[in-house]
């Protein structure tokens, strides 16, 4: 198993030594994820944990629904990328709380990096914590950051056979985004087929399609954030 | 630094021997590397490792070019994928010879998986070997498959600062083809923006404009593969 991707590598290991190694540095996390967790829980915050590939629009999401909400309730953001803080500039416009992570060449954020981050927030302040992860269909879903739940995205230029060629998010996530659907017509994307690839790897999924630049399906995604930010 | 990923992880090693592990595993990788670069050599045979993001038209630029020039070049195709062998019955449909390695949840090939698939192709009757890797533009980047040249496919839809965020496969790559380019006025992405990121990465990287689907810029590319054939 890979270190910190979690992984299974058909590398094999060179010494008994690295499995123990393996599941230390996988315990690590895990015990970050759960302070986390409980800081989460004592702020009385509820934590979403965004993972898409590189440009599937998770960013403009953030943008959007940041216009949207941000006067009904109190938002920050954490933005990984392995590099630039353009991300950041981005969401800094909207006038909410940000702060940027750059992971130079790592392929996910892990959930120290986070606590990290925490130290910035006046977090009994805020209502929902958005943490943009690193664009990465793969790696990103085994990394627990200590997260409320994930969500998905996937646009419908990417193809309706992803959920079924990279299951691991899409079974770990509560709500998966089919975004950009206004491309849908320019593309052969089966809103069908992929909607039965993703209820078969995970039937409790909520999709939501939606176009965050056309304003399309918007208000259910608004409807299911705010059920979360209710019930917290 | 992640065992097999290369990636330059903010955990800190627990003990000392974690960095002598990745040494190792990192080496053993370029061990095999090099032995399947010995085994191209020796076949001369080209080979090109095909990295992108999950979606941006890997498997369907594969059917193109393989309809276009498989009268005149003998091709095989690697596939790799995290699970399903969906690509692989695409490629069968080229009567081209086709080997599919599932990761189950790893993050990119190795070299090692390489080997393995070699032993099932008769070389010395190719011209020249595809391997497409695992979608995912930060984690192949960093493995060496023994390749002769890295191919970054960037689409349209995905965002012209996509070069910008994940450098480490555009400084590696040869040649960069955006993709899906008659979707391009359906978008905010910038022809010239992605060219100036590029080339600011990596100056000798040659960039193709491309649309498999709609034949947009094929010949450029047709015309690069042949060149490489030809020089081998």
């Amino acid at each position: 198993m890979c270190d910190h991707c979690g992984c299974n590598t058909k590398l094999k290991p060179l010494k008994k030594v690295v499995l123990d190694l393996n599941i230390n540095i996988k315990a690590k996390n895990d015990y970050f994820a759960e302070k986390n967790r409980e800081t989460f829980a004592n702020s009385n915050l509820f934590a979403i944990n965004l993972i898409s590939s590189p440009g599937t629009g998770k960013t403009t999401l953030l943008e959007t629904t940041l216009k949207a909400l941000k006067k009904k309730f109190k938002f920050a953001v954490i933005e990984g990328d392995l590099q630039t803080d353009n991300d950041k500039k981005r969401i800094e416009k909207q006038k909410v709380p940000v702060r940027q992570i750059n992971t130079d060449s790592a392929c996910h954020l892990d959930a120290q990096m986070i606590q990290n981050e925490l130290t910035h927030f006046d977090l009994k302040a805020l209502d929902l914590l958005f943490i943009e992860n690193v664009g990465n269909l793969v790696c990103p879903a085994s990394f627990d950051l200590g997260e409320n739940t994930k969500v998905a995205l996937l646009s419908v230029t990417e193809g309706d056979d992803k959920p079924e060629k990279y299951p691991i998010l899409f079974h770990e996530a509560s709500v998966a985004l089919i975004t950009k659907i206004d491309l849908a017509k320019h593309t052969n994307f089966s809103i069908k087929k992929c909607r039965a690839h993703l209820k078969r790897i995970n039937p409790k999924i909520e999709i939501i399609e939606i176009s965050a630049t056309k304003d399309k399906g918007m208000n259910k995604w608004y409807k299911w954030l705010e059920s979360k930010i209710q019930v917290r």
